[in-house]
């Protein structure tokens, strides 16, 4: 096993970790316990899934891996609050979105070679690259892993 | 920059974020918010700040790096539920350790060359470490860093 082919492993044990963990509990929660506030006043569980599979669908251009598939959800569940006018999808369609994103994340991520993640993703210039090659394809994972994990912690309150 | 700096690099710029923010956010929340808890019937703030330190703590003999500074937390904060009767610190006394801590911590990590990141962790067996290499003490710091970010997400919730 090469230096990176380590890396790339070790990053990505820790995101699929942690998305079959969000997985189980998103298919445990009740379509009403979606519809609750994850603490009073704060975001609902629906809010929060709309939520993560934006900024997951986000990491396709980023890793120059074709266009979002769900641009709509960027504008409701990103760059909208939770308590904002804007319609938002069923719980049932976002859990079959969900499920449907994992397939398709995963088919992408697998074209992916371990020293191709360590190249220049599309948030970042050429010339911030050259003085911070750690912010490569594989700095998205990690830092979309913590991401998830925080929102995780906020949808288990849900239970 | 070799290979493994910049692996280490990403790690701890992933960690040093999730601290500085959590730790912008406890010094944030009042006392008073600390008695709350994050959502109904949920873990109150400061079992989860104690919780932190805890798990935070239990690194040291992990990585090789000396004793626990704080053991008895770890009965407290890990071992025992928050609704338990374990008589508990004052919420004064977790931000001053918190404080020390993130100092002590800090210098204990930077004894640690590049390279010795790479290699076996106290968790795990020779045997284990053979098969599963990325098992080293760099993704000790990343899988903590999840750990941190699941409860900073909560934590926020008192704000």
């Amino acid at each position: 096993m090469t230096s990176n082919e380590l890396i790339v492993k070790m990053v990505f044990d820790r995101w699929n970790t942690l998305i079959k963990n969000a997985d189980t509990l998103i298919n445990d929660l009740s379509n009403e316990q979606f519809q609750r506030e994850v603490s009073p006043g704060k975001n609902t569980g629906l809010y929060l899934l709309g939520h993560l599979i934006a900024v997951h669908d986000d990491m396709i251009p980023i890793l120059n891996l074709g266009e979002k598939e769900y641009p709509d959800l960027f504008e409701m569940f990103v760059k909208s609050p939770d308590k904002s006018t804007v319609k938002k999808p069923d719980i049932e369609d976002l859990k079959i979105i969900w499920n449907n994103q994992l397939k398709s994340l995963n088919l992408k991520f697998e074209g992916i070679t371990p020293n191709e993640w360590f190249e220049k993703h599309n948030s970042v210039s050429i010339e911030d690259f050259i003085n911070e090659p750690h912010r490569n394809k594989l700095n998205i994972i990690s830092t979309r892993s913590t991401h998830l994990a925080y929102h995780v912690g906020q949808l288990i309150l849900l239970k």
